[in-house]
């Protein structure tokens, strides 16, 4: 008998604080050994002149989620993790939703239901809270930290997902309370109704004024609300999706002060702007999303946020709907108004390729960093270390190739996705995953799916931090 | 014929940027002339080795107001103006409050009913909006603005006056097309009700958790949110009634940031602190108001901020309860926790007082500064400008002489309000109002009261910006 | 015998704080009188439709002033000071200029001497202190200071005038003891030095590479630095010409905490920008001047920095060299490199008009704010308060009326001071002063001089601040 | 022949990232396998239930480092490395520092003689330039930074060290062409020289003074000088011995705007104050060093900034001297005045097992952070990386074994260096290094060193950061 099922060979590791060369060898889907000379394998990979990092953690990406307005997302479970394997991610963490007045165990239920047997790689569960009654806060949520959901986003913006601050602050509690982690996302709602109805009765509702709407400044206030809330109550707290230097600013500020508070950031954010919704006819809703790409400058600004350690994570927000579809983007027709576009955009499987090209090519950020964002610092805040991010002895084995030479160009009929665009059509990258192992096992290999759906497995999440009685700061 | 009515002869005159020696001319009630050795007059007052500064403009009081909840104001337009009066103020701005689901014009009728004939002072009226609707916003103010009600104060927190974000957005674009002021009392009362729950489920009742219900952190929150409410409207704000560090924070951040965003603080939050709230027995509820007064570090800001050009305003925000009364601070009876309390403390008379000794006196603020903040802000702040708030041809001859040397100590006795204590019992103080004349007419002399209620007249306020149509910033 | 001299009818008078119609009525060169219907006068002025402001006061510019370098100065008092006057200016405090080695006093002597008989307006000197011996610390400086000389300027740039930093602390210390106020040209020497050497050895040495020698990071610095020095011996400091957002954020910050710093700035950090610099030919030398005008957004941050009491005081720093003149700004020829161009610009006539025009006109800032900037906030900060700066009984009738709807054009044929050229040449303005007293003398009408030299007296300055014993904060 | 020389069996290994069991296969000195079960080794070590970090870098201390007034380092390489290898440092990196007139050279020359054959861990040279000629820029320092002496000091102030502005500069500049690394002592001499006299004339002359006389605002003016002049260069910079928020503000803002600014701080501002420069007699003399202890809000201060990420580094700055010894604190004898008192305080040893104790018990930072800034964060910063600073195949075999439950109690008797005192006396802690080793080799157990002089190799250091041409920021 061997004593490794499989061996990496002469790559060039690269973690989230190291650099070296060695081989990897491992054994029922974990690394056991990290050394010269390792021999002895079933399979051999050989990886001179590779960089060998740990497969990326999408913890941002919306799958087969149900949407109460007709929509239809395009991505389930296979075409989603899919397309995430084929950009070098190994674990997505998508969102299982409560509806307002469901229970939360009956949408995770649901969840399980879509996505079983379905995932070419791992996956956990997100849970949204729209609902947080009695039931939910006091029995349901402790109960499923338990079992593995420790983590929720909870939204203070869109109709049938807000909460009020009221609520806010009982799930904040209840984070504290049981040890989980809370995300938000970050919008004031009423600014938002308030400035659509000033544009639309203006009749400006082509897909551009979609970005006018969600002024900056209603991003702003919202992440100093929630930062607030989470300061009240003491517990951590992670902004999502942030596009711009107004909540940077927020989020700094309250860095500094020594307040656990992180930051999530996208691609959109670094490579779109407000111009890409300002597309002939009706093209710019491809690019419609929430917050909206902004400008140069907040490009800019987002950047230096990365690089000076304001965010941690680096997601995608995958949420995908076809453009030429009335169950996408064209859901109510071209002519109906920005805010009845569904909102997001593709992106799970350009999101490690461009920041790599972008950042780590372009040496904004360095090798470490990139692989702290994707993937390390997303398995610690979400529960999932030392099962998922890292190259260490013990660590599931999933593992993104790079070349980091290679040079391609995103078009989207490469992609493996059921989106029928990319904002990102025609980008040219440095830089791209070769070979990529979830569990051991090659999903991808040179942008092309290995693996058949059912390999990829539900992850229970640790809770991200100790569970402390009370509910508030300062003794209460 | 004499030239002049009224001569006040050889005063150290003191306006919002002067200081010099005249002479002051009042004839029917305006002042008309200043020079030196002015003669001609039916009533000659020495003002020898006094300080003549304009009437104090007390911007923020409550008198007469019904009351939701059984509870009574001590003070009516008569005890409150008498009050005042003596402690030589000429003008106060009271609130004349929208009950939800009244019309404002009837609130402003209600209060003239109630004010007619009682006043000492001249007085004007801030709007409190609670309920706006569309009649409201589009009929009622706009038509009320031009009759001189052009000011109004919203609630972020209490349940029966707080407004959600959308309404405050309604509200300050409609001071933005009809050019009001808008004033924000700046707490999140979702976190001061979840505060409350925490601590009486703990049994933590006694007036001293009201200020740990009302934390510093709701206060800093919700003057982020007005603040980037008005920024998202383009239209100025006020702040009222700041207490502490967190709020002057973003006040501070955003007058640097070049917003047109104005603050008002007041005496309790320069001479109390929680420490007041902590007495024996059921004492602490005389100090019991909102925000509450906090700590030494918190004071030292606020005077700081006073010093540094934060505050515009300082103001008394008198809201009289008596405290050994039924319809008082003892409402609900002695156990019926924190938030039973009618919140509010007296200060119509000790405002000036206070001021001038512990910041004129204590060279924390200069002379010039304390009538910027005491009368002319608030008058040009408030449309009332240029007939009240300096001294200068043509204004009104409100007038305070002051013996800038005259020992005081504070007694209740001596104060001329029907509630049944002051916080500021035994202080001792330097500096004192010997003769206040409101329109040439003296209303108070060595502290007593000399003029008939019914000679203070309604005072119509102008537009204190012009107004500007539509409703949001970037060319909505 | 008539009870006024002249009596100025029916203006609308401007001051820093109040706005309102009345007669002015002056005698022996002072107000002795404000009031309607003023009567009996040898002379009576018609004020009907005009603005009527304190005289300006340009607390900040260079007349006659020796050189070592063989520069030779355009303007001396005569020239200067009736420049001054058509502009609307009736006090000008220029700098008597201490040569290494030489006595305090014999600079001072020197300067009177220059300027005795010449001056058309009334003029103060500030002391430029170069060489603070223990001579000139302890005996010269406090004998000038009680003398009436009681403001100095130190340098922290240019070889010839630049203090260290413990000579810094010695004046700042001396400016405490005996209640001196000291004004800081903050750029640091080494910095603009090195990067001088720098662009010189890569031959850029044409009148533009003057702005990039001159970094706003070496103009932080030294702001930053002057702040600390000051604020560890506690004593005020006043930052002169401050150019853009660098210097700014330091200065707002340094407020911010309660340090007593003041910020002026000039017209050219509002009206010019590096591409004045980048002109064909040596053209660019018109607007060498140290710092250097910087970029449209360091504009923007001026003009915000104005409007939110960041800067108390707006000068000229004229500081006049001929353009086509071997004595002038051609002093080493046209090849001789950047920084042997004598540094400087004229000012003094286009300063108030200029802010007029582009501040109160295009609504920036309101006119009781010009007024401050320009007239009030200089003569207090500089000793010259209640004398000169305001309008007010006693105080000197130096006054100018606007007509502030009037257009003009800046042309230098059509100026008054000896220089061949204004970098403002063609610029269109609304607002002008059509008449200007001082003591009540009418020094200019209509832009054209109207007083002989002679006119113009020499002020003594008061001490602006208490002298308070021993030399740094916290009780040494 | 076995495939290992030493085993070390069951440890819990943690990063500056990672937290996992492996075992650590060590040939050569070096890693050479991390796995499960690993096995042939002539030496095996149990680690059960041990931790194990790398070992610790100590990038900044003194050791035998010649001094100009006859003060004497009480340690030199072979009893201050032994006392590092008994605390768990495997690394140090003390001053080789050039005397004004001497070359570079000769300084590292004299520095390798001194060290030569003495050391028990490995070392490497920052070199101290004090007089940088152009024959040291431009010849000395290129050579030598190639030649593996890649990092430097300079100094703010004292006056036989302390560079001015202009050298700064140029030092900065040799950095950025040629890729060194600089690290500034941020405190400005004139400040502190000023201030010394005045507490002299005031016979303030005992050892509490010196912490008088350091101002933390002349710290905060020299840390923003000196992030001032390294952004004109644009190159990164490193602020030694951070005592408080004053300085830590002005970092925190130079990172926020994206500037390459590093932090490093020390046990003594973590667990001294001013009250232990306050003690009876001559004993304040053993706590002097500068920056001085400041208050119990600064250590709260320096704390967050550790959490937060404004600090990379976390040294000793071991200064070794004697206290009761006419070479040590007592040079000058008790009477002579702070300012003659040796600066410095001895900490090599108890560095490790004070932040162990203080920071991961106390949970104020978590493991990693502990190894970040300890060993893996000095080690990429100063070139060492990745032969230094972490657990990965082909890193040095530098590990120390923690015991992270075990007490001790600071006691100087126990210490391995040549001080008679330490200010930790007494200080009770939990965790101990119990096993340390250095290329494979055990050099200190339970405490006691068991190695001898000349195992520790003198280490080369790679560039920090590549060289770029030119010497400033934009362009020049």
């Amino acid at each position: 008998m061997t004593p490794f099922d499989t061996l990496i060979k002469n790559g060039l590791i690269i973690t989230a604080v190291d650099r070296y060369h060695a081989d990897i060898g491992i054994k029922d889907g974990r690394i056991v050994a990290l050394g010269q000379g390792l021999e002895g394998a079933d399979e051999v990979i050989d990886a001179d002149g590779l960089w060998v990092m740990p497969g990326g953690i999408d913890a941002h990406c919306h799958l087969d989620q149900p949407l109460g307005d007709g929509a239809v997302m395009a991505d389930g479970f296979h075409t989603g993790t899919r397309s995430a394997a084929c950009g070098g991610t190994t674990t997505v963490i998508p969102f299982a939703a409560q509806q307002k007045g469901q229970s939360l165990r009956a949408a995770v239920e649901d969840y399980h239901r879509r996505s079983e047997g379905q995932a070419v790689v791992d996956y956990a569960f997100h849970m949204i809270v729209t609902d947080p009654t009695e039931t939910v806060l006091k029995e349901e949520l402790p109960a499923l930290i338990e079992e593995g959901y420790s983590s929720f986003k909870i939204y203070l913006t869109y109709d049938d997902l807000k909460l009020n601050d009221r609520e806010v602050l009982e799930v904040l509690a209840m984070a504290r309370r049981e040890g989980g982690m809370v995300m938000v996302h970050a919008e004031n709602a009423d600014c938002i109704a308030y400035l659509t109805e000033l544009l639309e009765a203006q009749g400006k509702t082509a897909p551009v004024y979609h970005g006018e709407a969600h002024s900056a400044i209603a991003e702003r206030e919202a992440t100093h609300r929630a930062i607030s809330l989470a300061e009240l109550i003491d517990v951590p707290l992670l902004i999502v999706h942030v596009s711009g230097p107004e909540a940077i600013e927020q989020i700094r500020w309250a860095q500094g002060r020594g307040l656990r508070v992180y930051g999530e950031t996208c691609p959109q954010y670094l490579m779109l702007t407000a111009a890409d919704l300002d597309q002939e006819g009706f093209a710019g809703a491809k690019c419609v999303c929430s917050p909206p790409p902004r400008d140069p400058a907040a490009q800019e600004a987002v950047w230096q946020a990365l690089e000076s350690g304001v965010f941690q994570v680096f997601s995608s927000d995958h949420a995908p709907f076809r453009y030429d579809d009335p169950q996408g983007k064209k859901l109510h027709g071209e002519e109906a108004g920005f805010h009845h576009i569904p909102n997001g955009i593709p992106g799970l499987e350009t999101r490690l390729a461009i920041l790599f090209s972008e950042g780590v090519v372009k040496e904004r950020i360095d090798a470490t960093r990139f692989v702290a964002l994707t993937a390390t610092n997303p398995a610690k805040i979400y529960g999932l270390y030392p099962r998922k991010g890292t190259i260490a002895i013990g660590s599931d084995a999933d593992l993104t190739l790079w070349d980091s030479a290679a040079r391609m160009t995103v078009r989207n009929a490469a992609l493996h996705h059921a989106v029928d665009y990319t904002p990102y059509e025609g980008l040219e990258l440095t830089g791209r995953p070769v070979l990529t192992l979830c569990r051991g096992r090659v999903v991808s290999r040179d942008g092309e799916p290995t693996a058949a759906p059912g390999h990829g497995r539900f992850l229970k999440c640790d809770k991200p931090q100790p569970a402390r009685p009370r509910g508030a700061a300062k003794g209460f």
